[in-house]
């Protein structure tokens, strides 16, 4: 069973910190700490972790451990919107395991923060069953300066623990979601409209496919329009149907796609879905893949 | 570092046999029996294990010290062609180890092979630096049964081992070989002659590309011509290059393609490289694929 986690911590400037907080989660068994990364400027850092379902726990347990004593939201000033000294704690099936049983274990990681340290807890994405807590930016809104006024709001009752802030450390929103893909398609234009039309045409929010955020950017240095997009939900909405789609869609101003690219990580069943639809093949199983009989 | 080894033995018929060598080899450390199925039409057993390359070597003499003491030639008649007890031993790499070291493995086991058990070793494939030798039929052409004679001439001198036949357990080929993979497109036609010649346009034999056995059938339950083939080095000869040249081919017959499949195993990097090729990916790296960072 591998589940990935990735917390994000309010702390991206004291390197002793974060590197305490990385040693703390090295030191517990059965998760292994993949990556972390610090942002100065942003003041903030995100974690990488995969595991088993009690290993991410402790792991989860540790971090909050170290991020509630050494981390103050009441001196913290940094770009990125936070409203925790640990912010956001997703948790991601990776094998082996269902959203649903994701969904059980964020629940019970937000029952014992709250319990343990006293932060109350905000479930979300699958995790939540209020719409209007789903999304981390509704539920952010107003950041750790406006959260006490906002908590008095009965709206706003946490899933777990107090009803008011944590002093020093706020609030920590918890939930599971599918992995994201960044992905980018280049067209074979400097026309910036035409990558913002295609953008509004393929976006959730604007009439599009529903698991796809898009907007349109010009990349300067090479005059080159670019559709940016997370994927949120390759299952649901698979790459090759947005790339088809944008195909599509630039052609109708005389546009080919120049290229794709994939920032970060994806996983390996999203690129073999592609070749599935592409190659056309039928009565294919995961079972086939090679590397997964050697697991 | 993983390792792929697909030891071939003749013995298809008695289970008691072929559930002692597989014992064997579980008994290694440092592989795993990944699959075993025997042919009793054929008498023969093919063996699927993966580990590194200490584990792999040790679990093949294994193997061979069960059937050399339990499989005597001199009385075996089956379907499958065969020239030794252990007839045939491929190393394949699948991951962190290069063909060059697959090819010294094949090398370094054979040496051992002739010396403990005095058994004859032909390298094949990538191990072998004849061209004569290359090809597994063309080492085993005749079989035990014309082995003797064979061997007499110079140009059969052996490897590895005695300039003679094991007198029950003839001679065994060894040698590395990259990944096979089963691949068939199905046609939207009934008509067998279409499947024939698109496999004679895409076959290395005929003029097609280099690493592409194929032929043509008819699925008759389904009324469905079928190009058949087998993909013998998928990073030299795409996937995605295959199903492109069959599709334009058909499409010369007014035929379209109906579906293709893959039978058995594919490593994932050959569907991969299909989703790159058609999602035009650039600046993507395996390290992006979640899972080889979980590894």
């Amino acid at each position: 069973m591998v589940i990935e986690c990735v917390p994000n911590v309010s702390e991206g400037r004291r390197p002793e910190i974060v590197a305490a907080i990385a040693d703390a989660i090295r030191a517990v068994n059965g998760v292994r700490l993949l990556d972390h990364s610090s942002d100065p400027s942003h003041h903030r850092s995100v974690f990488t972790l995969a595991g088993d379902a009690a290993g991410v726990e402790r792991a989860v347990l540790a971090l909050f451990e170290r991020a509630v004593a050494d981390v103050d939201l009441r001196t913290h000033r940094g770009e990125h919107p936070r409203m925790g000294a640990v912010d956001v704690v997703p948790f991601v099936p990776i094998e082996g395991i269902t959203m649903a049983e994701c969904v059980a274990l964020a629940r019970e990681v937000g029952a014992a923060v709250a319990e343990r340290f006293g932060v109350p807890v905000f479930l979300y994405e699958e995790a939540s069953a209020n719409p209007a807590r789903k999304n981390l930016e509704d539920i952010r809104r107003g950041e750790f300066e406006g959260l006490a006024a906002k908590m008095r709001n009965a709206e706003w009752t946490p899933d777990f623990g107090p009803a008011v802030p944590h002093p020093s450390a706020g609030a920590s929103v918890i939930g599971a979601r599918m992995p994201l893909i960044a992905y980018n398609i280049n067209l074979d234009t400097n026309r910036l409209d035409v990558a913002k039309k295609i953008a509004a045409a393929i976006r959730h929010s604007s009439g599009g496919l529903r698991y796809v955020k898009a907007a349109g950017f010009m990349l300067e240095d090479r005059g080159v329009a670019q559709v940016s997009m997370n994927l949120t939900n390759y299952e649901k909405t698979p790459i090759f149907r947005v790339f088809e789609i944008v195909k599509r869609e630039a052609a109708r101003y005389g546009v080919s796609i120049l290229e794709s690219e994939i920032v970060g990580l994806v996983p390996s069943a999203a690129l073999t879905a592609a070749a599935e639809f592409y190659l056309q093949i039928e009565r294919f199983g995961p079972e086939q893949v090679l590397e997964n009989k050697l697991k």
